[in-house]
């Protein structure tokens, strides 16, 4: 149960095979190996001991997956930058769990001298971009051109392999610890399932430092299997994608499908390679998934639902939740099954089942779900109960075990496939002067499914634009979480214990709809 | 990673799907369950307490399956019992591991006195036949109506779930040491690869005493699927139940598949519905796989090479090493590749890896290598060095990782499926009195692939035959165990330190053929 078990693997049965495919460089297992054990060298030469977190902030290429590999074979864990975070979380995560490597791709260049100056201990800093790395700063290939290969470092079972940051609602972002076998395990069902196509090629686009990119990753190594990768999405970068390196597999998010669709090149590509999409983070897929099914008759669609903290897959539809008869009955809306191994429960206020077809919250358990937050006991705490995940998700089951979200107890919005707590956005907000109290709320949105939408009662006799609460937002959280709309109202609806009535906020905006998530 | 999951996932997701079909008994899953946490809580009634062992003594059954998930889920350990071995075998492994509770069907009854009288401390015998229990024994169909079904007790991960007896280099049969995790991920690889059929059924005849038919087992389960079960081998029931039960996949061992083949009644069943066919045991199968797809065109034929340490697939040759090309090349001879999770390797006697192309022993590392041999520090330390299973067995690996046979380096014979150590035989003759010195050697056989040879030099003066030979070694050993042919010699061939050269031995029944096991 060593994530690099599978390398090691496909070093021994089929080092001529191709494995990752990045614009006009493409990789055997070979030199892939020969790159991951002398960077896993390097690392070590840079001081990286057994358990040492090395981070990443760049966009998807063939050099994730190296880093990826490298950490782990040199004993390493990683601690994958969410590239969308502003330089304050970033800096919080980094020092949070001591990262004391950086590897960082042009893309992030311009945020290096302020990661430095921030950080309470700044840690080395890796070009791994490319061309010729930037005066000051070490350079990824010089690294691997100079290192010694080493040995495996041999970490495995509950070593820590991953830490993840996710957001917090407290406000500080939580380090999710995940062991090898939290991810050897989350990777299981689905290898089950609907293991990679022999001889197929995966499409990385999803991010990956988010988990589900750096599981469906994991799989695809599991099977020994080939990737291709693209830095960042852009619809008519997919379509063209698919038809140079025969794509037959992809994963993701809604937002991205409707794009690739709606692409006006669409029908010029040659799709005819792709055969499985796979889409998470929507629990209303609905139109979707008919409009995908009209485009590319005969895919097989699967839907996943997961959390971070379970590394991430909880259940999925499958292809056979996806037939015409299921899409009748609406079960193509479930987010599917437990997979094997992952024990799922729909429980009360008192964690116990409630019956079939009844609402209550998500609970977890299997070899899968983290080890707890990272130097957060009391939050681990919260979440880990007596060995079950609370995922915060309400949902019913029906009777054959199929699980639908209908609302998110956990005060979240997800927007374009990303998670941002409210009470994240709401500390932002709530720190500028002028402001006497507000709420946060995910409302509809087309395109991303939610949008965080700010409501804002100013304090008396101060002005307050839209435009200041957006500016204000932005110099501390990432965009994406920063309100798409401010409103601005003299008073919120309280409880009677001065609780904001947060529903009663939400309720005009979902009016109509059967759930309230999106 | 507890074995008992697939049951509660299958439990929530599909309670009306049949899971056992035995004779004309078929059982849902939720049937099932309730037998199984019935059962669970009658032998904690009995005082089944964590980690205590609990035994069958059974042919194949639907309380096998029972009996498995019911001790599991009870939280008790598996020691299922070699029903092929003598009263003192079975005697010396219920006392070694303390197995206090000890299931019997009726064709096991007329051994019951004698377990009891042989014991140092009898286990309870609980009948678990058809028809009422004899007098003085407990019924396993009354407990199970009497007990109120428990909670899953949990355990899980590293705790042991089987312990199952192997025999033994030194004469002494040794309790391999399974825990949940080395079951759950020796099934992986397999489950990875070659998914159980959807909806399909799988033939049950490989004794379920043996890991390959509890593992089978288990994949069936994982995948949460239909198990048809025969309490034993006989060529036209095969034939009968696949046609009645349209049964899609099996795992036999070579000597029952030709004699499946050979049944002259072969063409009359309706044997359309079987996919696939697993084999296992056997290096040498050349000859028996032509026939077996000249006799059923376009069934999937998978190869498994594993032992009880390594609970037990080491590696697999899955359908695409039995192409045309595959049979050609001679590559459908090989065991196959490691599977997902296990690293194989063959190594020279300082352990180092040789190269490609070369013998040497085969040694094998990952989560699914037992966790030692019960009560024996030493035999364990032998077995398992720096992480490493130590096999016994002489191979080479070619340059695409496929593993090839070639030798037996422990001193054993495999007869039909059987593992017969050569020490354990030898230790028995030469307690008799007229045996000055004795070898035992495997020959090829025909059907059975090898054969029990004894050569003996009897005590100067001493007259002593072949038929009394093997009547002393049925006192103590299994019928399988025991000589099917003894030589009587002068003098042994000895090697300048003493030893017998035994392969100054076997040369001669050898001789033009290109392996030295079969």
């Amino acid at each position: 149960m060593h994530l690099t078990q599978c390398l090691q693997r496909s070093l021994q049965q089929t080092p001529d095979k191709l494995v990752t495919l990045f614009g006009t460089r493409r990789h055997t297992y070979r030199q892939f190996g020969a790159r991951v054990t002398r960077l896993a060298g390097a690392l070590q030469g840079l001081g990286m001991a057994a358990g040492d977190r090395v981070g990443m902030l760049a966009l998807n290429s063939d050099r994730y997956l190296e880093y990826m590999m490298g950490v782990w074979w040199g004993g390493g864990v990683l601690n994958p930058v969410n590239t969308r975070w502003s330089a304050a979380e970033i800096v919080y995560s980094l020092d949070d769990c001591d990262t004391r490597i950086l590897l960082v791709d042009e893309q992030f260049l311009p945020l290096v001298e302020e990661l430095r100056a921030r950080a309470k201990r700044a840690p080395l800093f890796v070009y791994a971009g490319e061309g010729p790395a930037p005066v000051g700063l070490l350079s990824y290939e010089q690294l691997i051109a100079e290192a010694t290969p080493v040995a495996d470092a041999g970490r495995g079972y509950d070593d820590l392999a991953c830490i993840m940051y996710t957001g917090g609602t407290t406000g500080f972002p939580k380090g999710v610890m995940q062991s090898h076998q939290n991810l050897w395990a989350a990777c299981m069902p689905r290898t089950m399932d609907m293991p990679p196509i022999p001889g197929g090629v995966l499409l990385q686009v999803a991010p990956l430092f988010h988990v589900a990119g750096l599981a469906r990753a994991l799989i695809q190594f599991f099977a020994g299997e080939c990737h291709a990768l693209l830095p960042t999405f852009e619809a008519e970068e997919v379509l063209r994608i698919i038809e140079r390196e025969r794509v037959t597999e992809t994963l993701l998010v809604p937002t991205m499908i409707l794009g690739v669709l709606a692409h006006p090149r669409f029908a010029d590509y040659d799709l005819s390679s792709l055969k499985r999409l796979t889409y998470g983070a929507s629990p209303s897929a609905g139109a979707m998934v008919e409009q995908v099914i009209a485009a590319l008759p005969g895919i097989e669609l699967s839907h996943s639902y997961g959390l971070t903290e379970a590394c991430p897959t909880v259940s999925s539809n499958l292809p056979d939740g996806h037939t015409e008869a299921a899409r009748r009955s609406g079960r193509s809306r479930s987010v599917g099954r437990g997979g094997f191994g992952v024990l799922v429960k729909v429980v009360d206020e008192q964690g116990l089942e409630v019956p079939r077809g009844a609402v209550g919250e998500v609970i977890v358990r299997g070899p899968n779900v983290m080890q707890g937050y990272w130097n957060k006991p009391e939050e681990s705490a919260k979440a880990l109960r007596d060995g079950w995940l609370y995922t915060g998700d309400g949902a019913y089951m029906d009777d054959d075990g199929y699980l639908f979200i209908v609302d998110r107890l956990k005060d979240m919005i997800v927007s374009g496939g990303e998670n941002i707590y409210s009470a994240e956005v709401e500390n932002v907000i709530a720190r500028h002067p002028a402001v006497a109290l507000c709420a946060v709320i995910g409302v509809p949105h087309e395109q991303w499914g939610e949008a965080v939408h700010a409501v804002v009662v100013r304090k008396p006799g101060v002005a307050l634009s839209e435009a200041e609460v957006r500016a204000h937002c932005r110099e501390f959280i990432a965009g994406y979480k920063c309100p798409k709309s401010v409103e601005f109202r003299s008073e919120l609806p309280l409880s009677g214990a001065g609780k904001i009535l947060k529903k009663d906020l939400r309720e005009p905006f979902w009016a109509g709809r059967q759930r309230a998530v999106n």
